[in-house]
């Protein structure tokens, strides 16, 4: 059985911190004495949900102070960021965690990781007419662990009973006017919010909830609004733990918050939440074996914030134009060449990853770069997992900017569904967004050989035997006996004329209409058009030459007229017209072997 | 004349800002006071060196508290971590930049950013047999800047003659033994440093060198120990911006810290770094304009440290196997059917970007999740930017792992001399380390072939005219006939058999040895290599089909005796044997034919 490497790491990480035997379980209330301290649990959850723990990882306990963090979050979405901050601060105070801290004159505690202002927070929490504020701190904390939290009554019974410092500080917070009202039933909120219980597991997904934009990573769900992470986490980074918070953050690096009952929860933004379990504390009232394990962890995982390893890959996947490679619809000859020796003015740049200032920058200069020498820019997004509106901006804004130059340049968008809206918000007109790669370089083809060769470009809409690619070398008389002989058949827009998988004894010449070739998906669903092919061209040359199945399906784009020329009568020839027959295969290596070529150049393109 | 937008959303920041005549320029040292209040500058330069720019951004000035953070930098390459921790801790005061600011007890400074833990911080730079503190400090933030910086000396006796508080803090440090000396250098040292000049474009270049793991983008060089810049950083984030440190993360989000003479330098790790310039200061000492451009900046730009959308793009790039896409030794038809249909146990991971444990994390479960289907698996590091330690270590212990599953599975490495040396380090044999893709590929299909044929699959050394692939539809009879006619050459090992640009007009059957076949770059030198050609193979038929001239060079690989047709006896053929030019025109077409199905399911793999 494969074991990840990492959980052999942590679980040697659980070793090494297990016989720790500093730090005293809080006793401040009986209830919390109960608490084993031998139990230790570490887990960690990816910002996709994928967990990786050892050790007492389903153990419940109470959250405690954590919950402050989570409780602020509820509060800015309740009464918006400058609200809150009116009434509570976000310096951190170089003080304990219960010292009163509110600031001389406007008395707004210094910030909301210490008991004033945790207490003032819920204070700032709405009651709705159907629930306390204890229900919906319950239901916010729930969504974030991605499961029904509960309280410990017991832990909250012996907080309330014991809690008259805090009733101090309600009283005070009530004198400043920080909170509106008799402190009673905030305080006992608080009480209660305190007691919830969780399981170190539940930390981890908590802080990844807080990793992934506030999406919980199990249930997908949005539990905590995107606009106030940062807020959630700037607090949680300069005011975490309590007197220790700045050289936690020099050491470890992560934003994060401790609570007596034992747990530390840590996130890595956009990567990972971290949960650690022990009871035992230190002085400053913070976990002993969570600070080492996270010090250690940090450390041997190089997980800080400000680690300079974590540069993001560029957001530009890579980039090429028409001369290398086509859109699937073949175009004549005289078309192709001309899109062969003009097409580098049709750039594409495929893009990846998150768009944002820093990944969409070099993406600008490269645009800055190349589009003097373009007509047309496609920015394939098809590997592009989001972008932020200032991301769009930029490029919308240089989109205005190319389609003004003299002469103008075309900058359109194709995959771009996850962001179409977006895109539109910031000004991108709809007629610039295409549903596929193949749409947008169709799209640009066609506008470039207007643009060279005027209407004269487009391929006549019929032709006879004697124009077909495949039988231009072939004498009149030739084609005159194949007209005779060649049979006719005609297609309805939207008809199957080959099935992947079939045998194949026939060549099909076009005579008018068009074609398109569809590989056919493992289910056996129709997938990806991989060739439109239009009058005076041929195809199903390749299986008929190999006798090997069909490998695709080709389907009727509009309808069409074939003429078809099987197996029985090419072996004919041999005897009948060796001649015809030897014009045929020269045309048919011929026709073949460009088609690798062009298919050597689109992957040499695709490889660099 | 195309202009980045980012400059054109620059130019309108600073107009927004330009008007705001809030706060005062420093006057507590008449020289500070000639600054003019007019003076504005915002300047970003990228990790890799490129800039925008606006306003005043090349107006000297003195750096002021700004030298504290790079001069912590120097202090803890001279001393370390720890030694440096002992005399000034990292923690927030909550006070002011000239408050005192010692801890009870121990008298050390509460952090290196507030005057009292910089003059500390100075008495831990080193002096040398050559050099004096300041100029080491000098040099220090030269290097950081990209140019060599100097001293406003009268800026500098104006701070001596009036740094009476600063010299009380002297002693008090002295009187807590955490300076071991007279403090009258290290507090002429600390007015120096505080009078060095720079402009807003070096502050940008400085926080750019910090986004940058230290190494100056302008310069290429280090200017500060990778291993420190996370230190330095910490005590910006927490401590950077006095007491409104923890307001400015809660709405700006990236280390920074101001300086009395109108600087600000930020910081988004890994990615920029900024500068902003603008005299006049508001109450807590930080320049007003700089304050109101960082915040609108981060707004704007998402540049928030804990924004959600940072997260990293998968290092996974894409992974295929060998039954879609193999290395380039054409292998004999048996070989190639048996890769065709058991390729799937060589796996090829190609990955993108900074490996580190986030990025790592979800190769190591799709490495999990595929090892069990395989033999081999090779990681493609072509594109990968850099790797710490940690992903390296994971890597290879799941290396380890596989080597010991029943059966082993292979895992090897190829395009990864970046990393070199720290594979080695962290236990990766060498021979698991390869050049490039395709001699991984080559290596791993020669261990699968003879797991699964044994040694009977090696093709023959030598074969006659009538085992070659081209040739086997043809009679006893028509081989004889060619036997005679067709001209036999040998060439040498590296000899050049084909240039590309050439004049085709031969194909060359392959009776003995071993060519390769290799792209021209576009100056002129041999490129790539795209094909092994053996003995019983052909080369040139595409050429030769179509008239054009050679697209690629072929070499001997070794010695080699090939046969060869050209155009003159090929044509004579349609006359004196055209059914032999039927039967090699059919084989031709369907070689070409059978080679674009390759390239067909390998560019099929290249894309998705």
């Amino acid at each position: 059985m494969l074991v990840s490497p990492i959980s052999a790491f942590l679980n040697r990480l659980h070793e090494r911190h297990k016989s720790v035997t500093d730090g005293h379980v809080a006793d401040y209330i009986p209830e919390l004495s109960k608490a084993s301290p031998d139990w230790f649990g570490i887990c960690i959850a990816t910002r996709d949900g994928h967990v990786y723990e050892v050790g007492d990882t389903r153990e419940p306990f109470t959250i405690q102070s954590i919950s402050k963090a989570f409780a602020y979050g509820l509060a800015l979405e309740d009464r918006g960021e400058e609200h809150v901050l009116s009434r509570i601060s976000v310096e951190p105070s170089g003080e304990a965690f219960n010292a009163i801290s509110l600031k001389p004159g406007s008395g707004a505690p210094f910030n909301p990781m210490i008991n004033a202002g945790a207490i003032a927070t819920c204070g700032q929490v709405k009651r709705t007419a159907g629930e306390s504020r204890i229900q919906r701190i319950l239901r916010y904390l729930s969504s974030c662990a991605g499961r029904t939290l509960d309280i410990d009554e017991a832990v909250y019974r012996s907080e309330s009973e014991t809690g008259h410092r805090n009733r101090a500080i309600g009283w005070m917070l009530r004198n400043f006017n920080i909170i509106d009202e008799d402190p009673h039933d905030i305080l006992e909120t608080y009480f209660q919010q305190c007691s919830i219980r969780v399981t170190c597991r539940d930390l981890a997904f908590m802080g990844a909830t807080l990793a992934n934009q506030g999406i919980n990573p199990l249930t997908r769900e949005p539990a905590i609004h995107r606009d106030y992470v940062d807020n959630i986490l700037s607090v949680m980074a300069t005011c975490g733990m309590y007197d220790y918070s700045g050289e936690w953050i020099y050491r470890v690096g992560l934003p994060a918050k401790s609570g007596v009952g034992g747990g530390i929860i840590a996130v890595l933004p956009g990567q990972l939440g971290i949960g650690v379990f022990s009871p035992p504390l230190d002085a400053q009232g913070n976990p002993v074996r969570g600070i080492r394990t996270c010090v250690d962890l940090a450390r041997e995982f190089n997980l800080h914030l400000f680690n300079p390893s974590a540069a993001p890959p560029p957001a530009l996947r890579r980039d090429y134009d028409v001369s290398f490679v086509t859109s699937k619809r073949r175009r004549p000859l005289p078309a192709a060449r001309t899109l062969r020796n003009y097409g580098a003015r049709i750039r594409v740049l495929e893009l990846q990853g998150e768009l944002n200032f820093s990944t969409v920058e070099p993406v600008l200069r490269e645009l800055v770069r190349q589009a003097p020498y373009a007509r047309h820019v496609i920015l394939d997004c098809r590997r592009v997992t989001g972008a932020d509106r200032i991301s769009l901006q930029l490029l919308n804004t240089f989109a205005t900017q190319l389609a003004a130059a003299n002469p103008p340049v075309r900058l359109v968008y194709c995959n771009a569904a996850l962001f179409q809206r977006e895109l539109i918000a910031v000004g991108a007109a709809e007629n610039s967004i295409f549903a596929d790669t193949d749409a947008a370089l169709e799209s640009s083809e066609d506008l470039l050989l207007a643009e060279l060769c005027g209407p004269a470009w487009r391929p006549p809409e019929t032709v006879g035997l004697a124009q077909c690619q495949l039988l231009r070398d072939c004498t009149p008389d030739d084609v005159e006996w194949l007209e005779q002989r060649l049979p006719a058949r005609r297609f309805e827009a939207g008809q199957s004329i080959v099935l992947a998988g079939e045998k194949a004894s026939e060549i099909f010449f076009i005579g008018s209409g068009a074609v398109e070739v569809r590989l056919r998906l493992s289910d056996g669903q129709v997938g990806s058009r991989v060739d439109v092919f239009a009058a005076g061209m041929s195809f199903g040359e390749m299986a008929f030459l190999d006798n090997s199945p069909r490998s695709a399906d080709v389907i009727a784009l509009e309808a069409c007229e074939c003429r078809i020329i099987d197996h029985a009568l090419f072996a004919a020839l041999e005897k009948d017209r060796p001649q015809l027959k030897i014009t045929l295969l020269t045309a048919l290596a011929r026709l073949v072997s460009a088609n690798l070529r062009h298919t050597n150049r689109e992957l040499a393109a695709m490889r660099t």
